[in-house]
């Protein structure tokens, strides 16, 4: 099959173009390279040395002997999406090409609305350019367990038989995000549940988890790796605990430390995601996978972090800073995952063992670590903090762009940039 | 109270605010123009004739002895909302400044974007500056009952509580838009459910019914007119089916006319809004209310419009073209509506009576519907409907203003161009 990845620079779109490649698929990708410049907004990095793209498809050829065509473009600019549709004709469309943080979305005013904007113009543009010249291609779209909240009843795959005053209908489950950037997934899924019904679109609305991992089958260089953020705003929880242990700082789980999320390894969404590729949606089909396969608490993820730790000789503590967050400390949490099993999904990786090679590359790239050691804490309040009202924020506005990272010798840091 | 209302050149913001000025209430208003643009740029104009803003508010001034306080300026510029705040800080802000035309959101990918991204970023800059300057009001926001759909369910007033797998909580109920321009009004649901609870903002979020009505009892002058729209995409099939009727053409309701939907007078919305802002929800209380008297089916507007039509010797009929957009012709509705009447709401208006007194009006400026009549019938279509995918649209770019429709002598027409 022919597929379209947007977003391919970055952290799970690059190792999806390799595990797709690697199976013989066709692979075409379209990125406007934000998120290295975003990364570098907040003063960060990726952990992991990451090419410049053209280097990235030298390395593909040199390493896997495939050919990875490529669009530089912005998702927002309806004739670079309807041109490269156009042209590509691809059968599936893996839409990976949002804003991903939310505490990024939680900065201010400014960070809240670009993120909005963004993701749903770019889905928008998708959407129709999808049905003014490939409408067969089938969207899967990436979208996040956290549409769903933590609500105090199991969570469906997407739509659930419910009964008010004595009659039953089958309706979308009603979501809940906790920040701006989840509601703009929301938002998405709304969008793409409207075109699939008007415009007879194909669509898998993925609920993903939280990925972990910097490993796949198919990175077998050094050049292949794909980005490792470990900073406050870019970074996932259980990123950053490794990075703090490594760097000698405390552990901090927010609050209690009893929060729950859905979670799998960076190699078994690829194989999720692949199995939706593989599997498309009929024409017309709206279908929502929740894409996970364990639920942990920040505390597990914590404990788990020291635990493997100690085993490459470090000294980890763990503090528990008040959750800038507004979330549930402690709740239910049973989301329901069953479309992906049915379809062959079958779990290759444990949390621990994939810490444990998290733990290598990082120990690794260690001095790229400590260059940037006071990103790593957080900052971001999710609420309003003080009499005034502002949100304790470190972030300039979004659109600004604050300088190169100083080059560690040896990797390839400053392509990290690629507007420098 | 000082009440800041958001379009207050608007349909529904102009008669608001002369109710809330002869409650007593002191009144500012914002609005950009772009209703008035915008229904140039469809090639139609207010049935009624409406006078520049400085008129308007002349005309208040000289009618009833008010000032009325205005910024113009466009909500999707923060500083302009900041300042105005900053400088107002109103005890009650009624948000109607949004793009209020399924239709419109229906012509392309640009107008479905421009609605989406307007409403949505007028809204979360509105929260931020009420967070930053005048975190005690109250904020109205202007929603529909289209966010819900047509469940085969009573519609609750926005929550419910639901069981799932045998337990139970109290959840957002889930909302089926019907177009982008409904589904915009559920995105800002999500973000006032979601500003209401971090920053602790007091709102009431109105799922309104149709209007219909031209008149209100501070309307007594030419002068003080708000805004009556008959055009295809500006218009709603209620004033449609009145131009119609007047303009000889036949009445039009989409297909088998069983569409059922909310509605209530001008004059009750009016009632109902000053009822939410003299009865604030409390700090962080998000609360909804479903705002609507009686619900009709398309044909019950097409009959009743018909009768009332040959008490003025015009001798109506009844077409039932195909319906172009995606709804269920035929469905169950019964949405509740409690918490206005347990706030004192009384229906005030029939149907039948307003339907007479808009055919009053709109056979006084019958001339100003013949100028337009070629913009009444129904060209947009919800799916796509040719081969290419392309949807039947007469629109220009959003953007775009193309020119100022012909003065129509007596009326003063060309002031509902303000750009002009």
């Amino acid at each position: 099959m022919k597929v379209l990845i947007t977003g391919i620079d970055g952290y799970s779109g690059w190792p999806l173009a390799l595990h797709l490649l690697a199976r013989g698929h066709e692979v075409v990708g379209a990125d406007n390279f934000v998120t290295r410049k975003r990364v570098n907004e907040v003063g960060s990095w990726s952990a992991t040395p990451i090419p410049s793209f053209p280097n990235r498809q030298k390395a593909v050829r040199e390493i896997m002997g495939k050919e990875l065509g490529f669009h530089k473009g912005d998702l927002t600019n309806y004739q670079f999406v309807h041109e490269m549709l156009a042209q590509e004709k691809p059968d599936a469309i893996v839409h990976l090409a949002e804003q991903r943080s939310a505490p990024y979305s939680m900065i201010d005013v400014h960070h809240a609305v670009t993120t909005q904007v963004e993701n749903l113009t770019g889905t928008l543009h998708l959407l129709y350019a999808i049905r003014d010249t490939c409408p067969q291609a089938h969207l899967v779209k990436m979208g996040t367990m956290g549409e769903y909240g933590t609500p105090n009843t199991d969570i469906p795959e997407g739509f659930f038989e419910t009964e008010f005053h004595g009659r039953k209908d089958y309706l979308p489950f009603p979501r809940q995000a906790g920040s701006w950037y989840h509601w703009s997934k929301v938002f998405d899924s709304g969008d793409v549940m409207f075109a699939s019904k008007i415009f007879g679109i194909a669509a898998t609305d993925v609920m993903q988890g939280v990925i972990y991992g910097v490993r796949t089958p198919e990175i077998t260089d050094r050049r292949l790796l794909t980005r490792f953020d470990f900073d406050e705003t870019w970074g996932t929880a259980l990123n950053r605990f490794i990075a703090q242990a490594v760097l000698g700082l405390p552990i901090t789980p927010y609050g209690k430390g009893e929060q729950r999320r859905g979670f799998l390894a960076l190699e078994d969404s690829m194989q999720s995601l692949r199995l939706a590729v593989e599997n498309p949606a009929q024409p017309g089909e709206y279908r929502v996978f929740n894409q996970f396969d364990a639920s942990y608490s920040v505390n597990e993820l914590a404990e788990t972090t020291a635990k493997v730790a100690r085993e490459f000789k470090l000294s980890p503590t763990i503090e528990h800073p008040p959750d800038p967050r507004v979330e549930l400390e402690q709740h239910y949490y049973n989301p329901i995952h069953e479309h992906l099993p049915a379809l062959g999904y079958r779990r290759t990786r444990e949390l621990e063992e994939v810490i444990r090679e998290i733990f290598h590359d990082l120990v690794h790239f260690r001095r790229r670590l400590e260059a940037k050691r006071h990103v790593v804490q957080p900052t971001v309040q999710w609420r309003s903090v003080d009499s005034g009202g502002a949100i304790h924020a470190r972030g300039p506005p979004p659109s600004v762009h604050h300088g190169t990272p100083p080059p560690v010798a040896g990797d390839e840091a400053t392509s990290e940039n690629p507007s420098a």
